[in-house]
């Protein structure tokens, strides 16, 4: 897979893709990154890549111009299977969604900055328009660097243990159930006595059911409403 | 405000607090940023934090000895207005929340790591798990990157213009209208004409109209629910 990002701000990029499971698949030659300037697309002596709103108020607006030179290059040089930007008004990003576009071949994101990009590059060359959450960031950039980590894991090989990924929360519109390790006791609180018994099988129905205890508790949500199969 | 960040990477947390406002609010003395590798609390030989989870199954578990132990440290230096635990099975983030974390004074995060941290330090030390969305990243860091730049931009000072921040998406529960920059024509597209018209009552009407449709079409969730108070 290759995933290019354009972003006003590469350097916030780096340790994310420089550190952990993202760098290993990259080592591993499983996914390639390109990070790309968008101040390298200016067109004017001062590199400018924001402009006041029309229609005035509070906030810089992304202008279209060098946008659209960048998006004219990349895209003479590859296929993407999902121009994408990132923006709280997008469609919130899901694991089903995620699982999705973990079998793109190419990708390509926009970081939005200051009040966002102008609207016409949207219209015109954005596919897909992704939120992480209903909260507003200064910018794409870590919205991105979440979207390729919950992408790039899925993709086989980058886990080191494949089923690792397959029994995670929200992989069965579960939560997962509570973890122990060592030691049995830890400041007077017992591991359940179930989990050192050996039976798999007892094992086994005692985290599906903590699992669904646990999300009755805390995401009735998840049982009620159980998402659309999509197509896409 | 002192956030305290609890990490097995904190390399993958450099440039993000390095770079654009978490930087800037560092810099102007806003936050404080405090990253503490786990491995310095681990007690074996070989810096060893996590192990096996009891009964079995892929992946492993964050010892509770290590976390322990920082937790003791840090809260023996400082007192925190939460202890919250990164976790996708934790209270989904979203605006309202960020307001309210916004006004503590000392927060401490811990990052989740493999299948997540022993129950036991969640029921002894954690007062409050938050998830930034549906999905599964590979750590808590990003998480913890994406709470703490959702938090610290709201901060008084931080951006350059507080009102940009109130007039952000969610902020009333509304999905923000489309913005326009120069030039007005751009590929045969125009910026609508009651933007360029200088009419602010105008102009501030086509908008609410705009965040109402938009959200109408993309999120009549959050048109739906309007969440309920919280006093926490």
């Amino acid at each position: 897979m290759r995933i290019d990002i354009i972003t006003v701000l590469p350097e916030l990029l780096e340790s994310p893709f420089g550190a952990s499971i993202l760098k290993r698949a990259i080592d591993k030659g499983l996914v390639a990154i390109g990070l790309h300037n968008l101040r390298d697309y200016a067109t004017s002596r001062y590199k400018q890549v924001d402009d006041y709103a029309f229609g005035g108020g509070a906030g810089m607006v992304m202008m279209p111009e060098p946008l659209d030179r960048c998006l004219e290059d990349l895209t003479s040089k590859c296929t993407y299977d999902e121009i994408i930007y990132m923006t709280p008004d997008g469609e919130t990003l899901n694991q089903s969604m995620a699982n999705r576009l973990s079998l793109s071949k190419n990708l390509l994101i926009i970081c939005g900055h200051y009040k966002g990009i102008d609207q016409r590059i949207r219209d015109l060359w954005v596919t897909r328009e992704i939120s992480i959450g209903d909260y507003v960031l200064s910018g794409g950039e870590l919205g991105a660097a979440v979207l390729c980590d919950a992408i790039i894991r899925l993709i086989p090989g980058v886990l080191n243990d494949e089923t690792s990924a397959l029994t995670d929360t929200f992989q069965d519109n579960l939560l997962a159930p509570p973890v122990y390790t060592r030691p049995r006791e830890f400041k007077g609180k017992h591991v359940p006595e179930v989990l050192l018994s050996g039976n798999f099988k007892k094992i086994e129905a005692w985290r599906e059911e903590q699992a669904l205890l646990r999300t009755r508790q805390r995401r009735p949500d998840l049982l009620q409403d159980p998402p659309p199969a999509k197509s896409d």
